[in-house]
């Protein structure tokens, strides 16, 4: 993994893929499955929408930090088990076969085995609407993996894969932060 | 178009499509391309990003309404075009050649060549960080479409159209909510 120009890690959610969020509590790590993600601004900041049903949100609120991870179209597996049990009574690094790597500020760990990770700070909490407002700090990318289709939830249980790219740079050209 | 049982709205958004969102402030119709959505809810709920620099602000302030309408991949040429001229001086349904229907319920128009529309409400402004929160009233869906694949905006100018479709029901089935 490389770290990657942080205004381009904007870059990594505004396409809606399904993401792993990793925290650490104090004691252990942990990783939840989250779809209902969203870009606020180029800086970049984030918002995902969690609450008190994911044994997550409360190491999200006692730390205030996380690590966004962008998991590909051969993990998906691994990303729907994540989902579908609780850091409550499993480890879920273990259970998955993932490896957590240290970050440079955050405590919540990088996962190793992901296309791309994002070390975040919680900067607010809008409660009304249980959604948690992150500040992007480092990105990193690994750009040697042959895989890098992410997965896009329906919400059905199915799931759409990344298909074919398409260029619309020039007709884009006053649109575009620079640098991208 | 006819209509798509509410319950199953949020599966429009929730896998992160580029979305037109069409207003009325009173006299006329615009259109504005937005990529920064999320769920919120599965009533449907739902956040889009937006603010004073987006015209369409003032009529979403106003109106308290909207409609989010889909595009699919066909249509990217259009999608890019209405993001990238302002409804200050342009009417974007004759330009990009886009006919507005009449919904049920809010005065915002329906997008006719859209596989799908959702009628929404205003119910709150995060101001702080330029997060409007709609609900979602009525929503359509043209399942005559031959295309129905959306595009993923990545930010720099490029675009994601969708791949293939994988199935994790089963995998999924506590998660998954009744009646989808």
């Amino acid at each position: 993994m490389r770290q990657l120009n942080l205004n381009k890690a904007f870059t990594l959610i505004e396409p809606g893929p399904v993401v792993l969020v990793t925290t650490h509590d104090g004691r252990k790590n942990n990783i939840m499955t989250i779809s209902w993600t969203m870009v606020l601004d180029f800086t970049p900041v984030f918002a995902i929408t969690t609450g008190e049903w994911n044994y997550s949100f409360a190491a999200l609120r006692k730390k205030k930090e996380c690590v966004i991870a962008i998991p590909t179209a051969d993990m998906l597996d691994q990303v729907v088990g994540i989902g579908t049990c609780s850091g409550a009574d499993t480890d879920k690094f273990a259970k998955f076969k993932l490896t957590p790597v240290h970050g440079k500020v955050v405590k919540a760990p990088l996962i190793k085995e992901c296309l791309a990770n994002i070390e975040c700070k919680v900067i607010d909490f809008v409660r009304k609407h249980n959604i948690v407002v992150l500040e992007g700090l480092v990105a990193y990318i690994d750009s040697a993996r042959k895989e890098t289709r992410t997965v896009h939830a329906i919400g059905d249980g199915t799931f759409i894969v990344d298909g074919r790219k398409l260029d619309r740079r020039k007709m884009m050209v006053s649109k575009i932060p620079e640098g991208l």
